[in-house]
């Protein structure tokens, strides 16, 4: 298990890691080191057939169509279904022949681990023109960890650059539910940029990480082979009942976003007035860059409140939203310390 | 959705297509077209946090240990989890360098349409000796559909001489659960053959095939390599909760094999009452060769009995295990036609 390990441990969400380095912490752990939504879709009645039956193709396009409509791609053939998004990135990373991948950093470090498997040279760049002359170019928008958000025009006028010399152009939008989608969601372009993939992950809005469902956004051509590459049945039963039921629900995306935008709030003001200036983030996780990093990490940390810290910045930590008005307590003791 | 759909069919398991070519059937359909038990194993409570949460690594080492001990793997260390044995084919396939791939046919479709994908030219044979020079050889034990076994000794027989041109062996042990383990599969073999890969697949035996988890067994080095090729996450967070939990049920196990024997038993008794000999399969589905496969077809179609056929083998049928005692009467009723 070596090899998951510290991939694991890279990206939050391990609170064993939280355990082993303050062993004294009270218990339960709350968990500010993700960006999953702490108030999850609640889980409608899922069949039996779902849990012991292959899907069959009506579910999956029941699962497709409410993702079509959700997201706002132009059809259920320029949308594939696939058990995360993570399991897209390799696949995505190797439908273009090896050579220059750009990815706007910092940012999930998961996308240059796959770019460089699938044989490409990844050049890390931190503007948009930088990312224009790649093969590949990889971004995450609104941005993880810090929030930084490119409209759906200027995103096509990089896939317009991109498209001249063959190169394409990744938009992982994992985070993009949080917004309305329109302007801002690139997905109902993929009509018109047929070099453009857009991926969209279900688990993080919804609160149901592990259910393991996301999706890609594509043309047709592009669809048609991550299918073929995914082969049958890629999508379990749960996540395709789950999944159908849940993204067809404008109210609750629109209740959550609202929630979601008022927990935010009340998270920034607790964090300023403690003088942590948040610098960005989106509503399901705050962005804070301050020279009392350690300081505060290790408060929160003896507190029971695991927060996200990152090896290439030491300054910046990110704080998932606390669930309740126990955890906005227990951080405003520990950061009051 | 097109793409998906042929393939979808070619495997059985799909009522829709049942419902379009038997439309005036009786309703519910019994499913006799797959090779699932039709007596899951029951639920465990499975935890919110398998949902909400991504699994834990010590969630995951609970899922493997079980697995290690089910299957008979040398250590964690040699053994994989993924969602479904399906997904784990194109990345099996890919893991050696485009060439002679020899799959020992008939068999399942998607082990030759995986190698296809991977580049490989793919060659059908129909016997042992035929698969030991190859650069990639793909063999399912025991056989679906005719249930063909061949025992641990000539398998590592075969890998030694696949070793000796660098060639790979893929054991595919889908169906293997319904034997006691000695001295049929081989996943403890990994350990001596660095070029054997096992594969096993959760879903069949335990009657959970919606799950989507699979497993495979090789050597270390073949096992890092395919767990950094399927990324974090990859199997769902109730997968991991069942599978913990179903694959060290060691009592459900063996009084499965016992119940599933004697379905089988059953099943034979009552085709050979009609004239069909049963000619092999496992005791999850029973492979009957006959002239008269499409008047049964026709006539256990319209009694709302869907059985598997081959384009391949136009006088093949698979039967698989009627659930209950009603079932058995129905498809009585529909024989005796």
């Amino acid at each position: 298990m070596e090899a998951e390990t510290d991939a694991i441990r890279d990206h939050g969400g391990s609170l064993a890691t939280a355990r082993a380095l303050f062993p004294h912490a009270p218990a339960p752990w709350i968990d500010l080191s993700t960006g999953i939504n702490p108030h999850p879709y609640k889980l409608p009645p899922i069949p039996a057939s779902a849990w012991e039956r292959l899907p069959e193709d009506a579910d999956i396009e029941c699962l497709c169509e409410a993702a079509v409509r959700r997201y706002g791609a132009p059809s259920a053939a320029h949308l594939v279904a696939a058990p995360g998004t993570q399991a897209l990135l390799p696949r995505v990373a190797a439908m273009v022949k090896p050579g220059r991948a750009a990815v706007w950093t910092p940012t999930y470090a998961e996308h240059a681990r796959a770019l460089v498997r699938a044989g490409h040279e990844v050049i890390e760049v931190s503007n948009i023109d930088a990312l224009a002359d790649a093969d590949i170019a990889v971004l995450v928008n609104p941005n993880n960890p810090d929030g930084r958000l490119l409209s759906a025009e200027e995103l096509c006028a990089l896939a317009r650059k991109l498209e001249r010399r063959e190169g394409m152009l990744v938009v992982d939008e994992a985070f993009m539910d949080v917004r309305e989608a329109d302007g801002w969601s690139v997905a109902g372009a993929v009509e018109t940029h047929a070099n453009l993939v857009v991926l969209r992950s279900f688990g993080k809005f919804y609160g149901l990480a592990g259910l393991r469902l996301g999706f890609a956004v594509a043309s047709t051509r592009i669809v048609e082979r991550l299918r073929s590459e995914l082969g049958p049945w890629a999508v379990s039963g749960p996540a395709v009942a789950v999944g159908c039921v849940a993204l067809g629900d404008d109210r609750w995306a629109s209740a959550t976003r609202a929630r979601l935008a008022a927990a935010a709030d009340r998270l920034d003001h607790l964090l300023g007035s403690h003088g942590l200036k948040v610098a960005g983030g989106t509503s399901l996780f705050r962005f804070v860059r301050t020279e009392r990093s350690a300081e505060v990490f290790e408060a929160c940390g003896r507190a029971g409140l695991y927060l996200r810290r990152f090896d290439v910045m030491p300054d910046a930590l990110r704080f998932g939203l606390p669930p309740d008005d126990q955890a906005f307590a227990r951080l405003e003791r520990a950061l009051a310390r």
